[in-house]
Formats: C-alpha cells, sequence, structure tokens
C-alpha cells in the first residue's frame, strides 16, 4: 500500500541491497532520530524504502490481535538444503534474458524465501529486516487463510454456500452486497462498486485502507472509522455470480459473516481451528481496525517457516505433524479450483488458465499448483506433483501484481519442474 | 491509570465476580457493539470496569514491540498443587479481621496467581480475562526488569553507577536530572519535580503517560509526544541522593541510558540477556512511544507463568533451568537491598524497614523477601527461605499502591511463613 505509482511512471527504487532496511539504519538509536524514524500517523510506514522494515514490524505501528500457537510442540522441519536452487535460471514472462532464483529474489525485494520438498527444507534465505522469528504482513495472503476457514464452516454446515450473505449480515441488506450468496463472496464473483487500481489516488482501496486501520486518517478525514462501517458503504455494480472480480472488501464481508457464525474473532477462531494446532514455532498476528476488528483482507503476519507449515498442511490434503486439521476433502475442492469461464472473464495478465476458488489462486497446470498471494510480493505456493512449498515475503516497493507475478510464477513453476524431475 | 480517585473518596466499585470482563461481554461482537467496546482514544481502556480486559490485550489497543522467547526449550514447571492454599487465613495490616487467601485474591480483582515452592507450581488461579497464554501488563514490574538489565551491566562495567547520567545522556544536562549519577537513578534517589499522585489529575504522571503512548492525548494537547522528549521538560526539586523518591521518569531515563549503551532496544535486550533464555513459554512485549521506544516505566506484558519463571531465577541466584542467565553476585547485591535510611526517610506506608535497589522492593524481614510491585495490584514477590515465589497479575480499579498492599504484603508474608515451617 505504497502511495500510488504506476508501473510505467515507475521511478527508478533503490535495490534491495541499497534499500536494506538494516543498512539505511531505520528506527536505530534511542531514540531513532527524526529521518530515521517510522510510523504510522506521519505517512512514513508504507513509503519505499521505509516499507522494507515496516512489513517486519507491523505490531510496531498499530495494534494487533494475537494468533495463539497454543500447546502442541513445533512441527519439526527436517532439513535437507540444496545448493543448486539459488542457481536455477528461468525465463520470465514476456522476457527473453533467462534470470536466476537468487536474482529474480533480489529484484523482487524478498525478505525471506523458503522451499520444502517433501516436507523437508531444501532452501531458506533471509533479507533486509526479516529473521526466522520475526513476523511479515503476509497482505492477501490473509484472504486465503479465510478461505480456507469459510471452506471447513461450509463443509461442517455451520456456513451455508447457497445462502445469502445478508442471511448472516442482515445490516447489508442496503448494500452493494444485496443478493450475493456466500458462495459468490467467498469466490470474488459479487459485482461491487469498489475500485482496487493502487496507482489511482482516488480508487476505494485507500479509504478501506484507512477505515481497516493500517493508514492514518488525514485531518479532516470523514471516512468510515472501521471495517463494519466501511462494508455499509459499498455500493452495487450490476448483478453478482457474471465475473471474477478481486475485491478485497469480499473477505472483510466474508470475515464478518464468519465472526457471527462463530461467536469469535477471527484471530481467535484461526488459532483454535488451525494455528493452535498447526505446530506453528510462533504466534501470529493480526492488525485491527478501530473496533477490534482483525482486518480479514489483509492484516495476517506470520513467520515465513509458519507460513510454509501451512502451505505443507494443505499439500498433505489437511494433515499437519500426525494431525488432521482440515478434511482431506475440503483440501480437495480448494485445490480443484472454481468455475474457469468466470475468472477468464476477468481477463488477468499472466494467469491464463487459472480460477479462484475459496480465495486461493489454482493454476490448473499440469503439477496441479494452487497458491495463495499478495501485493507487494507475498505467496505461498503449493505443487503437489513436485511436493513442493514455497513461501516467500518481500517488500517490493510497488503494490501491483504485475510488479511481482511475471517473474515469481515462473519461478514458483520453474522449481516445481526442477524437483519434479528428481533434478 | 484509572481516572483519578482517592481512596477515601472511592465509590463502590462492583465487585471482582461482577466486573468480570468475560461475563460482562467487553469486546464480544462483530464488530462489538459500542456499548461493549474498549479502545484507547476515546479514554474508555483505562476506566473501570473495562481495564479489566484492557489490562489482558494492551496490544489490541497500541503498537507494541516484541520480546523473543528464543530458540530454548520451555522451562517446564512441575506440579505439586496443595488444596490449603487458598484457605489460608492472615490479617491484612491495620485490620482485626483475618482473611482467606482466596476472598483476599477477589478483593484485589486478581486475574492470575501463581505459586512455586522449590521451583514446583503448588498454586495456580485464573480469573477474569486471563488465561496462562495470555500477557497481561505488569505495570510497575517492568521497572524491576530493567533495573535487573541495568544491573548486569554495571556490573560488566557497560555502564558506570557512580558516572553522571548525563554522562551517557547529554540532552538531559539542561533537565532535573543534571548532576544525578546513575545510580541515584537506579534507585530512584534523585530529586526531580515530578508528581506521582494519581488521586491529582494535575499530576505529571497524567502527562508522562501520554507522552508514552498509554493514554491518548486530547484535542489540543500541546505536551510531548514521546517519552524522550518528556524526558527533557522534567525539572529539579533539590539535591540528589537524599531521599528515595519513586517516580517513573527515573525508568524512562535509566532505560534510554541502557539503550544508548547496549545500541538495542529495551525490548530487544531484554529477548537477548534474558527472555529468550530464560525458558518463557510465550514472547513478552513492551507497549510503544511515538517513536517506537518501549515504555521502560511500566509497558511490559507477560504470561504469569513466565513472570514466575522470571521470580524462579532470581531466587535460584540467576539460574534458570541449567543456565545462569545473571551472576549471582548482581542477584546478591540486588537482594542486599539499598540504604534503610535514605528508604525511611520517604515514609512510605506499610513498609516500614523496607529499602529499594535498582528499582527492586527489599523486604529486610527475617526471610529476606525482595519483590516488584506494580500498580492496580501487580507483584512479583521471591521469599529466599521459604524458596517460594508468588506471581500475580490484577486489575484493581485503584492504581493506589494503598489500595492493595497492606492484604497483599501480608498475604505473601503469611504464605512464605507457612511454606517455610512445612506446613
Amino acid at each position: 500500500m505504497n502511495a500510488p505509482a504506476t508501473l510505467q511512471s515507475a521511478p527508478a527504487f533503490a535495490d534491495a541491497q541499497a534499500s536494506c532496511p538494516v543498512a539505511l539504519g531505520w528506527m536505530q538509536g534511542s531514540p531513532p532520530p527524526p529521518h530515521r524514524r517510522i510510523r504510522l500517523d506521519d505517512g512514513s510506514a508504507y513509503r519505499f524504502p521505509q516499507l522494507r522494515w515496516s512489513f517486519c514490524h507491523l505490531d510496531h505501528l498499530m495494534p494487533v490481535a494475537e494468533v495463539a500457537r497454543g500447546p502442541v510442540p513445533v512441527w519439526d522441519l527436517p532439513r535437507a538444503e540444496r545448493d543448486d536452487i539459488g542457481r536455477l535460471a528461468f525465463l520470465p514472462a514476456a522476457s527473453r534474458r533467462p534470470i536466476a532464483w537468487d536474482q529474480a529474489m533480489a529484484e523482487a525485494y524478498t525478505d525471506g524465501v523458503l522451499v520444502l520438498h517433501r516436507g523437508r527444507i531444501v532452501h531458506e534465505r533471509y533479507h533486509g529486516a526479516l529473521g526466522p522469528a520475526q513476523r511479515h504482513t503476509a497482505m492477501s495472503v490473509t484472504k486465503s487463510v479465510l478461505g480456507l476457514l469459510a471452506a471447513m464452516l461450509i463443509d461442517e454446515g455451520a456456513l451455508r454456500e447457497h445462502a445469502p450473505l445478508t442471511h448472516y449480515l442482515p445490516e447489508l441488506a442496503g448494500t452493494g452486497f444485496a443478493g450475493a450468496t456466500v458462495g459468490q463472496v467467498l469466490d470474488m464473483a459479487t459485482a461491487l462498486d469498489f475500485s482496487e487500481d493502487y496507482a489511482d489516488p482516488q480508487a476505494h482501496i485507500w479509504r478501506h485502507a484507512r477505515a481497516c486501520g493500517v493508514l492514518p486518517h488525514p485531518p479532516g478525514d470523514t471516512g468510515p472509522r472501521s471495517i463494519a462501517e466501511f462494508l455499509r458503504t459499498v455500493g452495487a455494480a450490476g448483478p453478482h455470480g457474471q465475473t471474477f472480480c478481486y475485491r478485497t472488501v469480499n473477505s472483510d464481508a466474508l470475515a464478518l459473516a464468519l465472526q457471527r457464525v462463530t461467536g469469535q474473532d477471527l484471530a481467535t477462531h484461526l488459532a483454535e481451528r488451525l494455528w493452535g494446532r498447526l505446530g506453528a514455532e510462533h504466534t501470529a498476528y493480526f492488525t485491527v481496525d478501530s473496533e477490534g476488528t482483525p482486518f480479514a483482507g489483509g492484516g495476517l503476519n506470520t513467520t515465513l517457516r509458519d507460513l510454509a507449515r501451512l502451505g505443507e498442511m494443505l499439500r498433505c490434503d489437511g494433515w499437519a505433524d500426525g494431525r488432521q486439521l482440515v478434511p482431506a476433502a475440503v483440501v480437495a475442492r480448494l485445490r480443484a479450483g472454481g468455475c474457469p469461464e468466470t475468472f477468464a472473464r476477468a481477463r488477468i495478465t499472466g494467469m491464463r488458465g487459472w480460477s479462484y476458488r475459496a480465495m486461493w489462486w489454482v493454476s490448473h497446470n499440469p503439477h496441479g499448483a494452487w497458491m495463495a498471494r499478495g501485493v507487494h510480493g507475498q505467496a505461498l505456493y503449493i505443487d503437489p506433483k513436485a511436493e513442493m512449498v514455497v513461501a516467500r515475503y518481500a517488500s517490493h516497493p510497488l503494490p501491483a501484481s504485475l510488479a511481482c507475478d511475471p517473474t515469481a510464477l515462473r519461478a514458483w513453476q520453474a522449481l516445481g519442474l526442477r524437483l519434479a524431475e528428481g533434478g
């Protein structure tokens, strides 16, 4: 959520090394001198290169709700590191010049990347302000975690996919959500008057970010002060169910319904259903809005290894270190993907043939890979055929998917091919 | 840090059961309805009974800095629970009516109390919003943790006890701290123009709390916005070194010096020196001010068991689960206490014969008990002779020590006598 900038007009940003938040000394000093200080209320937190520090320290900047790791032992991930991954060469989309994995990671301002192959750590690197015990914003990877929880509740019958969302949230009857089913919200097949173009300073997403508490309210701002309040302002934009249309507010509305049904806030529910049984090494946290509501559209923060554990659990049909956390049928339904036609109508660059199901991106490639994605380079990629999981946290200057995807999607795919070959 | 109220004019507060934050449903609902909502900016967080929820959820209300628990295994505390402690009867100070332990804990709005005897948990109770995995504000127990870290640095020669504080913090040369030694700051034997009477709405402590970020700035408030800024406004009040004078700003100044010397913020330093090697079950956290500086005067939050582990480590001369964290000589110096005459001049009700050393309260009673104390009922009591440690977190409506001490100090003492007798 940087200051808006298009890819075309992108200024020349300092590279990963030159923008390293540790080397630049952000927030160092007692107290940090003004030129090294990063805060939410002065707008510095999401500026580049400051965001490279902020993305590892959102709890230093805004209130949060903890996601407890519970009493189960840490899920040990054995190591079988291989030294060839950094040199793996592949061709980014729309490029004729092969690039090496390490170079690609640096160009994406990768803060950490971890590869599991058959449950073993084969590659793990940290850069910038990230370390193994540090939590990093997952951005929209959060949505996929929410989608998984919602799919579990649907499987149990606690949430009905074909019920209108307003059955659970009657206060949204007069909004653009009227007439949408829970399933349409879950699959982002709603038609809402909500623009999510980060390059447009007038886009709804900025007003939304202020309501969610992740951007400050400028003086005189009369916009919504909370997620619940924002949802009541969302307008309609045609009939639901026609086209995949990626809108963060779907996640926030779904989370509100989930919370209404379970009687738990999202942080507590995630801890009870997944985090507290996963064998996570660390607690996770959600940033919260002014009413204490976790930001379901992008507020989750975890360590890189714990994100990888979540992916490995899904790769293993819901099993984590001997415990079944998610029914295999639920995992299978997510992995199978959504309606290809609905998705194709959205004409998303670089994702031809993909679909979207329960807030997960499904490639339908020969490996059956599926993933969670977040702006600024966040990714959790699951390749069933290669028995591979990649978790990547990054702090790319630009929030546009196009800034990272052309290289990242090819990187994950290339490594999956290499590992599947046994090479 | 409730709205000021004297003991004399104290209104009749709802009792522990009637003010139970879970039963009252604070912050329940998606989103919580206005009458159940607790936030920092509207002043509700420190109101009673809301504070009973807030004290377990400060990270939901303000930014924090994590204190990592590190990679060492959890220090297992074996259980040998006994059922007689709740019925232990004792006489509160200035009372003729004996009271039972359980009743005393309820009257102090105890959120959790844990007793270790010879390293075993003999008693552990949770109430209100606290559970074994929940972190609670330690209030001024924070100061003692800081004092311990400072004493370690002095022992290592990194911080000089007899050096003027301004040697480390030259920016305080024009303030009331001028002329005070590090040792005088550490032992609160400075003479500062800083009133800490919570019953006086004009007391400096309220302006200080706003600067520390634990109370909101009302509109138009032009007071200091950070701890470092506040320290530069502290005036003088006579010669240093004469009288013990409990002033929270001493802790904040000492922490700034510690941070200047170590090049680490207090949260990082605590993690490196103690928390990451203690075998803590959970990460701890500090609330931070608008510059990201941890609030050393009262911002630490831990689980009850981890607080007890810290006490047990000190009872065991600095050893924690087979690791020496603190040199035995440092522990011995703290336990030996400070200058009794300097302390006696402060005429603190109910603490005749005590002294204060490195931000620890030393009883000089026949058991050699010493402790850390915080307003609203926080306590860590170490009784070497009884081989006992008591950790207690509470949310008493009043921030005055006199609200809890007359009963609490007698409770810890009575249990120490009982356990020492082998009864």
